[in-house]
């Protein structure tokens, strides 16, 4: 019997003025859609980046919490007094915020005698949460309600989110296809167009121009979740091309 | 006389389905980030990235629109079906979507013959708006209330942004230093929380982890607008940082 999954929805929030100001570019965006797409199915549709300021964390947390089936969020869950997202996700749900036994453990016999105050603050988090384990540098994240909490450091979210599989339910994987190709944009549009109009309920098309490696081009992304109507749209786009005797770059 | 200028409060909404489904990644935050700070003195104080969905490009808008001083938007003002943005702008604002003639004669002139519809698309506005012209491509953005309408390739961006002089008003620059110490954030975080208590006001403190080229630190960000206590602030933690025998790392 083939399962019939359900699109599930999610929402990323980032919180950190290290990346409102620019200082850092974020690398979180990029990498959970892509795992949650390929590993679970999972769709992000909205990301929120915020400053380290309650008000606005809870504000977000709240919004999209009610708005999506999922929301995950990345930074402030470190031992800084700038690390305020375990403490704004308590208050937003009205939950204690509170020393967590398991995460005091993990931490207490991780870090031995130098299981300070700071140390200690990474233990905290809303009364009732899930633990989400850390193999590189023991401090979990936490699930409260919908919302999955994960550190901002790249490589150590990187090396949690594999733990998400047993919390959030899978949806339905979404394949893609790109053709790229020597054109531009305008020279495309109008047959794209109607491609797209022949296929509006199962594939969505993006056209993307691109100036790189001294080539100019457009790259066509073809994302369904219908692998036959994917096939059938792909070859449509490279007859269309091919009429315009238009040349498609390799390996693109 | 020393003009004393305000806060400059401002938001980034980045439209595309390419940012959210992770295939790109978003250069345009940092840069645009450091750009507004350095030469306007306007801060990014929130950033959403949705997909091309006309409701949730409006519903961004609006709210955004509302809620900050300017909107900068970045993507969808190009001439294929999947770029909404002036259209959904448009609806947002309920001003008509049509020609602008000065746009459509730019575009008339670059193109000659080859000015074909999806060209003249790119023509197309909310009614009223001011253009920001494009030294790279032709294509101008455009300027409707407080919202403005950038486009989504990084290269093509940057070569706009110094139009927008003229139009925003500039706020205070915010300056920064960064400290970077061969320790680990828990060590310092009680003395920090201190300094930072001590500087409330006048300077924003973020610590930040890091792990590269087999170095383990932390660095410090001190963000103000007032040039004494940034250096007040950065004197005392240096301070506080040589009392616990730590090393600097130099040129961090």
């Amino acid at each position: 019997m083939v399962r019939k999954n359900k699109k599930i929805s999610c929402a990323i929030l980032i919180i950190g003025n290290e990346i409102l100001s620019g200082r850092t570019k974020d690398q979180n965006v990029s990498y959970l859609a892509s795992w949650l797409n390929n590993s679970l199915g999972i769709k992000i549709e909205e990301v929120r980046i915020v400053p380290d300021i309650e008000k606005k964390i809870i504000d977000s947390v709240l919004h999209l919490s009610k708005n999506y089936k999922y929301v995950l969020t990345t930074g402030g869950i470190g031992p800084t007094h700038d690390d305020i997202t375990s403490k704004s996700i308590s208050r937003a749900f009205k939950k204690k915020y509170c020393y967590n036994k398991e995460a005091f453990n993990i931490l207490k016999k991780y870090y031995g005698k130098k299981f300070d105050d700071p140390r200690k603050k990474m233990a905290k988090m809303p009364e009732g949460s899930k633990l989400i384990y850390n193999p590189s540098s023991a401090a979990p994240g936490f699930i409260i309600k919908n919302v999955i909490c994960l550190p901002g450091v790249p490589s150590i979210l990187k090396s949690m989110v594999d733990s998400l599989r047993k919390f959030l339910k899978p949806g339905i994987k979404t394949y893609s296809l790109t053709i790229s190709a020597k054109t531009i944009e305008s020279k495309i549009a109008k047959k794209l167009e109607n491609i797209q109009k022949k296929y509006k309920k199962f594939v969505e098309i993006g056209s993307y121009p691109f100036f790189r490696l001294g080539k100019i081009g457009v790259s066509i992304v073809m994302r369904s979740s219908n692998k036959n109507s994917l096939q059938s749209c792909h070859k449509d786009i490279i007859k269309m091309i091919k009429n315009k005797k238009i040349k498609i770059f390799k390996g693109a």
